[in-house]
């Protein structure tokens, strides 16, 4: 060993001894003849101190020494004069006896500190330097926290962890998948798996009972901002179980992780609200419920008044920004172009103050008298102050446009908190939603997804307007307006999930060629079952208090799919190609 | 949920209360009227009871129940009147007072019990069914709990669990990768990675410190029996550590395995043997300790003295075979076939007993004087009533096939008993072997394992025999025979990593697009590190007393690598083959 202590280890009551440190330096500085260098290593940061008497060659050799050197140092620990104690080792240093350099280093080409002065680009390029950085160094160690965490609490509840496998089999049905050639079998293709949901399923058909596994999923998607293709799932599955206690279960797993990661205690019942209200009151099947801000549907006290806009529209909404009626006529007119971007896509804005005075003032003020503003006020619950924004249309969309909305007016207001943690479970989804271009039903889940029991006649029916009703067993878990995991009770019947397939338009020949051995499956014995997934990375980057996962991947892609550390992906040689039978129709070769 | 207990859990103090439970139908019999039927989750198996006077509608039911059925039953604990002592449950019954049958199911194809009468490839193809059957159960269920004391183990050492990417860079350098086509950089792959090995190596470059993984690995070789495509494997690596810090962490790790898992107490210190002594000893790179009969080298004592065979080789070796001086003729001969299969290829095979008279007689009496034998067996230490195995030829191929050999004489000698455990390192390997074919040195560990610090003159020599002298800093973990697992001490620093690609001939450019990133990250401050990997897979089965790992995988892939449940690899669209800029050249095709 390098070492007899790490970097982060030593106190007060060490001074006296000799000790051997390893690490890399941080930074160094001259002061009066004495040399002070910062050694540090993951555990922490020491400072080193070499004497001006000292021995002609260690004077030499402490001043010689550049940022990020790796060194093994040797000396006796001593009390410092002045002690820092913002550092958890700020009461001692070490009086060097002896320095090894055990290796040098070039200059990083940005700084490594708290706060980097490198480009992104230039960070990803070199990231096993930007990964030596603070905030990466928590990151990560979070990261295996929660994991530790989450397998010690599945472990308890009898889980057992079981790998599936990720050459699978591609099953064109939602994402794309990536694809990998067989050589052995000439012209075929393995899948990498989206998820392992249909193992996971088999396993519960298999008698598991309950299974979980923290597994790489795969999804060649257009890459959005902080998508990965690849990502990290923490998948469970339980037999013999409903919904509620899927729920308790997991219910159970986040509040171990808050209590046991951050030391936070989140309330004994988590609350569940219906996907409708969360689309009717958030406009969102995710929503931040760490601030109220509702939307209220307004539609019967302002159409018909003569107001074109309203009148010609099916739904109008509202949310009540508190003490915000100061916002001048600058402030509302860029919040009316933010709206109208196309991100948003609102084509106006309008606005309804109720002054401290207890005036109204409007931009609608000719289409309506006071009492009538007045009763879309008390609609709301405002109070003097206050300013309402409305904006109106299809309802859905309109109501969509008032939850981005609300997230922007709560961001504004500072009433997100990242370490202000809300969970909610978003209950009662639809099972399938129509699709206008293709003329189908989709999976608003997945095609394994049971139907509510008591919907089960709709469920059959041949009208679009009966399967529309139909509510799902699905459920998802939702933190500060960030979906984290969601989940059903499945299917368990082959006869139930023939008739899925049916109403998702996919024949009888397609779902046995894809689903084959799965629908199989369920005919030798499969019991009532059901689970959930969460997405690890983000449960990490919210568990940090980051909206970005990229900082919580210790060697992520970026938004080309690429890792341009080890530059990735590359062409291979034409004897590779040769073997697996394949041929390249890119036009841009190297 | 639907059960109040598992089927594992009722014991004698259960006694008079109401319980449900849920489960498959292991068998169902009538006696007398009764009704009795076996129930059974992954916890265990549970007798129900229905009695012949019960409600008729139950006693049909119970009656009209198949083997494998989903069943969830309510009744009461009662006594049993002959009670099973083999089963934990084995002093009660269940008097039920109500069937409800959650699932039907078709006969299944072969018996699930612990020994099936499904042939391989059909219980393959109904994998879902075969691992309901107690084998495979406690097969999956020892390898969750070796994985998660793994990690329990690591995490105490400080060992961060961090993920390294599977859509990886195809470096062509030893086995072949699996290559992922990439939809968004047309004409350019991915590869799956072989071995996290570079993304370590960078995490101790980042400094990580201590790192762990159990994590996928992929290799597309020609199958052998029980090498499977993907395969898992317990990464680890850690800074600022010598080879004996390496050695110390993991026999710790190893020997918590043992004793948490198996209760087996293994040495204090697991004992450690050269590469050269276990070529020379045992004829393998991982001997089976287990047993002795070593190989000893008898050239000078039978060489030259007119025996054409043994005078025209380099090398003589004998081993002992303890009491097997009655071995017959017949015997003899079948054994001499036995050498001269193809997968030994042993020219033949001399034989020399010493009999229970103490008389000498052996296969070459003609060329030898009984003193000149004698000598032979003083030097092997053989005993009355024992009998010595000769072979000759080049020297390591002679031992190797003696090392066949002595495996084969303790299997039919029953000294290879699965449940007696004999751990063993391996160190001191060369660096690099040579390949008279291709003219080129090989990595014998890989390219970036270090020479031993006492070796570096021989290593930056240029001559050839100095380079095969070079031993590396690399050690295997040997368990009764089968490598559990290896690693080495790095190379950190940059010039030294291009001296080893110059060694290996990689020119510069080569290694530079290849390898390019980490030796560049050399250049930053690379601690000292070294690590190892254990193959996960292997074992799971060897804590499970198996040779074999595919039960202890839950979803294998066959020797020609596929999945047979699910049928995959599989074709693709053409659609899929466009986007990825792909045509396949395979002459088959459905």
């Amino acid at each position: 060993m390098y070492r007899t202590h790490t970097c982060g280890e030593l106190r007060i009551e060490n001074v006296g001894q000799t000790v051997t440190l390893a690490g890399w330096v941080q930074k160094s500085r001259k002061l009066g003849g004495m040399t002070f260098i910062d050694l540090r290593d993951r555990y922490g940061i020491t400072q080193l101190v070499v004497d001006a008497h000292a021995a002609a060659e260690l004077v030499e050799t402490a001043g010689s020494l550049g940022r990020e050197w790796v060194l093994q140092v040797t000396g006796e620990v001593i009390e410092r004069q002045s002690k820092n104690p913002k550092m958890p080792t700020g009461d001692i240093e070490i009086s060097l006896s002896e320095i090894k350099v055990l290796n040098k280093a070039n200059t990083p080409p940005f700084t490594i500190e708290e706060e980097s002065d490198g480009g992104e680009e230039l960070r990803a390029k070199y990231r096993y330097l930007d990964l030596r950085r603070g905030p990466l160094q928590r990151a990560l160690k979070i990261r295996h926290q929660i994991a530790h965490e989450v397998r010690n609490y599945l472990d308890a509840q009898n889980f057992l962890e079981i790998e599936t496998p990720y050459l699978i089999k591609s099953t064109p049905e939602g994402a794309r998948d990536f694809v990998v050639p067989s050589r052995m079998n000439p012209g075929q293709f393995y899948a990498l798996p989206q998820s392992p949901q249909t193992f996971k399923q088999l396993l519960m058909v298999a008698g598991y009972d309950r299974y979980f596994q923290i597994v790489r999923c795969f999804r060649d998607e257009d890459l959005r901002a902080d998508r990965q293709p690849e990502f990290t799932q923490i998948d469970c599955e339980m037999s013999f179980v409903e919904q509620e206690d899927v729920l308790n279960t997991f219910e159970g797993m986040m509040r171990t992780l808050f209590k046991n990661v951050l030391n936070v205690e989140i309330a004994e019942r988590i609350p569940r609200m219906s996907w409708y209200d969360a689309m009717d009151f958030y406009g969102s099947d995710k929503p931040d419920i760490r601030f109220d801000m509702k939307i209220h549907e307004i539609t019967d006290l302002v159409k018909g008044y003569g107001f074109s806009v309203f009148d010609g529209v099916d739904y109008i909404g509202a949310i009540n920004v508190e003490g915000a009626a100061g916002y001048t006529r600058k402030q509302i007119d860029e919040l009316t172009e933010w709206v109208k971007r196309p991100q948003v896509g609102a084509k106006g804005l309008v606005y309804i103050k109720l002054n401290e005075d207890g005036t109204i003032k409007s931009s609608i003020d000719k289409f309506y008298t006071p009492e009538q503003l007045q009763a879309v006020a008390d609609r709301l619950g405002v109070k003097k102050g206050d300013m309402m924004l409305v904006l109106c249309g299809a309802k859905r969309k309109t109501q969509n446009m008032l939850g981005v909305l609300r997230i922007e007016m709560g961001n504004r207001l500072g009433l997100r908190d990242p370490f202000n943690f809300a969970p909610l479970w978003v209950v009662d989804f639809p099972l399938v939603e129509w699709d206008d271009e293709t003329q189908r039903f989709y999976a608003m889940h997945h095609p394994f997804t049971a139907p509510k029991p008591e919907h089960l006649e709709l469920f059959y029916s041949d009208k679009k307007e009966d399967l529309e009703k139909v509510c799902a067993n699905a459920y998802d878990f939702v933190l500060n307006g960030t979906e984290l995991g969601g989940g059903s009770i499945r299917i368990h019947e082959a006869e139930m999930q023939q008739r899925m397939f049916e109403v998702l338009g996919i024949s009888k020949e397609d779902a046995e060629y894809k689903f084959g051995f799965i629908i199989n499956a369920f005919k030798f014995g499969a019991p009532p079952h059901g689970g959930l997934a969460f997405g690890f990375d983000r449960v990490c980057s919210l568990f940090g208090g980051q909206e970005t996962i990229r900082d919580y991947i210790a060697f992520p892609k970026n938004n080309q799919g690429r890792d341009v550390m080890i530059d990735s992906p590359s062409y291979i040689d034409q004897e590779q190609m040769d073997e697996l039978f394949l041929e390249s129709k890119a036009e841009t070769k190297e």
